[in-house]
């Protein structure tokens, strides 16, 4: 079994992701999972085609992408892609989109595919602070998450897919002390939590 | 041209809802509009019915469902509403949903069909706070929203409808003093700019 | 009977301050009080003086300082002035000032002399958001209050004289739409309340 | 050399209190400085007096008290303490204390004895969010602050004293996911830098 997990590059004049340094951080091999761990640009026109060409390589049983919501407190799950890009941050190459669709002739939303509720459960029982989230923002989180619902929906089989948002890093709030943060540790154990749930799905 | 407006009763222990004193308080008439103002019950099980019978009712050309979003400091522009219901709070009749579908055979989401950029601009004209929102929540807010876009969706012809979330007010602010608010005459200046630039559309 | 009421000018790359508005749209006389409104230079090095000058040349019956503390939602009365400059931001002639006394001979604080309690319940009467604040911050606003709480506890005879902050203004908010914020209206009106509660204390 | 460092008892419904898991998992003994660790209640009545028969029973070089601050995101160092009891939480014995003198006849305030400026270097170092802070609240955590720099003052020779609040644990947000937090190992990581600065200074 497979599981594509992704992460950002760093992007809005940080130095690291937390969502980088989670994938590089993993297991190869956790219960039973192979964990494939890959990294996507920060950048609206090429993140869809890095993803999608690990996933045509992979044809992972799963996907997990991950990235950062700078401020959230919790590992948050979101419960759905939204069909729009719409963000006060250019991207990485400067792309700044307010207000645009991602895919003109998609649907307003898709809904996560992975087993939510019971990843929630997982990292409570792991005393680890999470939340749902309805919204992943307008940025390169949620336009990656549509891109891939929509290539999970094309899919001939059910595909378990989805997004976590990671706090930032302690090291990130070094000099801003309002910047709520969870330490690399704990935000691999609740990837892994996910991991695991995600897992048993599959059986 | 008849243009719909909706509020809330009051719900969470609060004894008022702006979305209510925002009604009661428009005038009749407004740039050519006729302003039907109607208020709808924090209820799950009810509030759809009684928003669909003023639709058929009154067959109104657009429809500005309004609501509150304790916490926000300005008028926020929902995009989007979702098919989930999903809270932490149960409403007037104590009904408690998370993460339970709107609809079973609905779509993920419905985007709103006002013309947010629009009364943006204008809110901004007026120098009133506003911004654009990605979600209307999982309570009663989204999940009116959520039906008013399904029938609008249904519509024979385009039907402008959407929804706008409005802070508290100073009186509730009083025991409350890290509450942002906006004073209804604010409040009410911002839905009066939003149903000018909706009549303007019309045209 | 004299009252003086201070505000700043703008700084941090703000055009406006409230603090400045609201003096300026004070009136003359205020229930028996003559209303005297003067602006502060937000400049470590003068404001002291300037105020000082003010005090001299009007020998007022009580002092009010105003200024602006944006992000809070609510008027905030001061109890205390800590003997401490120690901010981020520069003043606006660019002087940094981060753990240096503001008097190496005063004492750590002095208390607001202002009748806070009673003030605080007029406000409420009033339906206005408020609340009591046990830090000014480290720049300007407690620096002329500690500046000013030193010459009150130097006077022959007692002095009520204080400092309350107050949110920004709504169109402060326009383009900061997380940013809480109070109409000049309700500002101006919660001034009003605390003179006129320091107006009955006087006699 | 002799380091007291107290912590608090859990209060408002909690059931842990991060101060408490500190002192209670702290070396007894770390670069050459024996640290001798106290709980204290959360107790208006009782603080002061549990506190000083810990400072005249040990007679310590130096005092470090521990207190939560849930809401806050870093370890933040404490300048000064107000002498005053100004809180909208009942103590543990249901005492509520609003604007009332904590010592009728002390001075407004007394400042950290602390090396804070250097703490904050080693905090740093160690990749550790932290700030400085201008107030410790009104609660018990200021109360046995401002006790204990009253007794520090009175002390014949200089008693380096003061406060550092500490953020949340991860366990206490597992169901307030907007709750930022820090885990123990970290906390105490940082609470061992402040002992440490604390140690080279009185050498």
């Amino acid at each position: 079994m497979n599981l594509l997990i992704t992460g950002f590059e760093p992007f809005g004049g940080e130095k690291i992701n937390p969502s980088q340094e989670v994938i590089e951080n993993l297991p190869e091999h956790w219960k039973g999972l192979c964990l494939h761990t890959k990294l996507l640009p920060v950048v609206y026109d090429r993140a869809e085609n890095v993803l999608f060409s690990y996933l045509d390589h992979l044809a992972p049983q799963a996907v997990l992408c991950l990235g950062v919501a700078a401020g959230r407190a919790s590992l948050t799950l979101e419960r759905i892609a939204v069909n729009i890009d719409d963000a006060d941050l250019p991207d990485n190459e400067g792309a700044l989109r307010q207000g645009s669709l991602i895919d003109r002739n998609g649907p307003a939303a898709y809904f996560s595919t992975l087993p939510l509720e019971r990843i929630r459960k997982r990292l409570q029982d792991h005393a680890l602070p999470s939340s749902f989230s309805l919204s992943a923002g307008g940025f390169l989180c949620n336009h990656v998450f549509y891109c891939l619902m929509k290539r999970a929906a094309e899919n001939a089989s059910f595909l378990p897919a989805g997004f976590i948002h990671l706090p930032a890093l302690p090291a990130q709030a070094v000099f801003k002390p309002d910047l709520p943060s969870l330490p690399l540790s704990l935000q691999i154990e609740g990837v892994l939590c996910a991991a695991e749930v995600i897992g048993e799905s599959l059986l």
